[in-house]
């Protein structure tokens, strides 16, 4: 399969399916919708991790650990929250395999089942807050600011690549209040965290709002969350912050003495974001040739590849190529060369704009004499050529360009892909002929935007924060409504 | 319950059990067998990971993830392999629950029975060399050289924290190599990085040496490991690194194409260490007072308690306790100002040394007269009153100063508790009332190894590396021997 094969303009789902797969991101495993995520796609992953990490600490977050494994019953405690994930999930029912006396075959051991069966997490509210109980007794023991980072599951019956699998990887932060206050400006505050890392680091433009009732999290009085838009003008909701008032304290009994001496239920929040996140920065940047990493989360930033003929332009060629690795390596930056001689310069060119290389530095024999390079940058695919003794100053600003404009791309997509729609009908004509966010009014109900959801499959993406207030009338049901709210067709 | 309750002399296992708790660093779940890893135990943890990951990184190794499920047909494929790890396990059998229409309770649902039981990973070899059947086809795609990050699970009937519980967070290595040579070497590799880690920033010495069979990895043709000896003169291996040979290609049909052109099938190394590091790192350096952390993995390396009565000394004190962190924290110290104004100081310098903070400054209004501070080491419980103006370049010197005096420490302690037996009396003897390794000659069969073992609890800990040849008679058989291994109880 040949990534050249699939244009995004032609097939924009099979062109992602065999982006993630010939750039060495990610593959299906042969356990039904778990992927293997590769060390490329990982590498990348990992860099997610140490930014997000980081400003997690910044904010006062520590990290800790909390079962695979959540007794069923824990899901039954919340009772929105068991709606929505006590279901398609992970059943563990028994702990030992034997072997068949007769068939000789390995089977489940049935004298090995559990009392009580235990549940894969899809999210740990529970377990989280069923420990909590034993941890906050009183106001000093608050606030708590947790975060985890871990494996959940959550069966999935149609799976893509890191957008929809059965198995992800997230990291979910689960904190603990005095007062709802406090709660919400955590809440809030994630929100932003992540809203930072994905337009500074992802280089993904995100809009801020809050879900509609039908949209929010099982379990909380208000979702927060951020939203980029893909290429194909869908969208894609890229983290969430919940506040969810006292619902678990109430259903795990987690109350505190306040400094008044009373006992009060704890206020919550959870917040998380996953491995979609690669799904994100691959469907805002990439083009028919290959992905196109944002330089800070580029496990390779520069490739140098050096190209020669024969014996003796080998030895001056890669001389320059290692001084000119070494130089760049020194200014902090992360550089590969690629001096495989079974592979010709093409074939090499070619491989790292798939992976989305952003600075490619090409050195020749002239190169050599001209004490030059040549310079091409992944994003706009244009090339210099660049005085060797630039290089140190010169690549470090070139990759903050690159970082720059992708962001600016992105943003400019995104901005020629938002519409506004006062009526059904050019509500439906925007979907089906251009795509994008739709900003229109809607009458406020959950009934009208699932009436909406079936007629066009768009759903209201969010009510941004910061709202214009704005009479109008419903598209769907010509009722009155007081501001316009964010409609897409989403992942 | 009070860590001063239980002294290790009286019953090191329940001061363990309390040490761990009242530290915070983890604590039984309401999940059997299953631990919560608490903030100030996964930080720890953290630092532990960082080292590590650092030194794969280093020796040419990156990072994937692979699924947490594993089809119960993987294990039958590797003879020996399911023998070791197709038992005690976690079996997941279904992927839905619903609401029982009767009882209105949640259940299993029965119509969403898996064809093919998953097992919840207990080691990964079966679903990577899986993978790697299709990621490997020339010499030109060896060396893999992955490394991955997960928890995994085996069902323990018995746990204590971290020593041994059903689910437990790990790194495993698995390579694939062209020759044997190469595998055999990447094995010994490994161990010195597991062997260097352990002693230079656990500060815990340990023996490299290789398994009997009994004790091997199912599936390995080797094991390497390093072990340590524990302050109740109990053993605790530290880390595995097995040579699999070619049994998992084989099991999986991983072959390459030779430079020669033939086909031939991949030998394997696999590599590991968990959470159970942890328990070494307690059970080596800590106090009947508490932990005793080495410095390079201390979360907080120097406290610094204010000591003042009266409000004005309070804004003296607090003047210099702040510049003083500031001054450290420049240096890359980790350093934490306590000035909770609830808790009096001598209720902080306990929890400190219980936390095992490796220095502790304390300034009172006289110090700031003075310009000097009271520096204490939790290592030695030595105090001295130090120049202010010597802080700067004297605390990263002591931080230095005890993580090698908790090294040299518990290397004095393993030499002290190193014993060899030539009669079996003389063997129980010491198994009895001392306690510790014991070097003595086997005969070199796996009967005779189990026969040891149910007579005396001890078990071969391993053959050391290069170990001295000498002929000698069996302990218990009294046949012939080639030279001595290391015997003691283990955790």
């Amino acid at each position: 399969m040949d990534i050249k094969k699939v244009k995004r303009s032609e097939d924009y789902s099979a062109w992602y399916n065999n982006l993630v797969k010939n750039a060495d991101l990610a593959e299906h495993s042969d356990v039904k919708g778990c992927m293997v995520i590769k060390p490329y796609g990982y590498a990348i992953w990992e860099k997610m991790q140490a930014e997000l990490d980081r400003r997690f600490k910044e904010t006062g977050h520590q990290n800790a650990y909390f079962p695979l494994f959540i007794p069923k019953s824990f899901f039954t405690k919340e009772a929105s929250h068991v709606e929505g994930f006590a279901k398609e999930c992970a059943v563990v029912t028994h702990y030992r395999l034997k072997v068949d006396e007769i068939t000789k075959e390995i089977v489940v051991d049935p004298e090995a089942k559990l009392e009580e069966e235990l549940i894969v997490r899809p999210t740990s509210e529970t377990i989280i807050w069923n420990t909590y109980r034993s941890w906050i007794q009183s106001y000093r023991d608050l606030p708590v600011l947790l975060n985890q980072w871990a494996n959940v599951v959550r069966w999935e019956m149609r799976t893509r690549l890191f957008l929809r699998t059965t198995e992800f990887l997230w990291q979910e932060g689960h904190t603990a209040h005095a007062t709802a206050d406090e709660a919400i400006a955590e809440t809030k505050q994630m929100l932003d965290v992540y809203a930072d890392f994905a337009e500074n680091i992802l280089a993904v433009p995100v809009i801020k709002g809050v879900k509609s009732e039908n949209e929010r999290f099982a379990g909380a009085i208000e979702t927060y969350c951020i939203e980029g838009l893909m290429q194909d003008g869908k969208a894609l909701q890229m983290g969430t912050s919940h506040f969810l008032g006292q619902n678990f304290a109430k259903a795990f009994d987690v109350k505190y003495v306040t400094k008044e001496n009373s006992r009060e239920y704890v206020w919550a929040t959870s917040w998380g974001v996953s491995t979609r996140l690669m799904g994100a920065l691959i469907m805002s940047h990439s083009d028919d040739e290959g992905l196109i990493l944002p330089p800070r989360l580029a496990p390779i930033q520069v490739v140098i590849i050096p190209i020669f003929r024969k014996p003796e332009e080998k030895i001056a060629v890669m001389e320059k190529a290692e001084a000119y690795t070494a130089l760049l390596k020194k200014q902090g930056i992360s550089v590969k060369l690629d001096d495989r001689d079974y592979q010709s310069p093409g074939f090499k060119f070619a491989e790292y704009e798939l992976k989305g290389v952003p600075v490619r530095i090409a050195i020749g024999p002239r190169d050599v004499q001209n004490e030059t390079v040549e310079v091409a940058r992944r994003d706009t695919k244009e090339k210099q050529v660049m005085s060797a003794a630039d290089l140190e100053h010169k690549i470090p600003h070139l990759l903050e360009q690159i970082q720059t404009n992708i962001y600016q791309r992105a943003l400019d997509f995104r901005s020629e892909n938002m519409y506004a729609a006062d009526t059904w009908d050019e509500f439906m004509d925007i979907l089906e002929n251009k795509a994008g966010f739709i900003s229109a009014h809607w009458d406020g109900t959950a009934e009208t935007e699932l009436k909406i959801k079936d007629l066009s499959k768009a759903t209201i993406r969010c009510i941004p924060l910061n709202n214009h207030k704005e009479a109008g009338k419903c598209i769907l049901t010509g009722k009155p409504s007081t501001q316009r709210v964010l409609f897409a067709r989403a992942y």
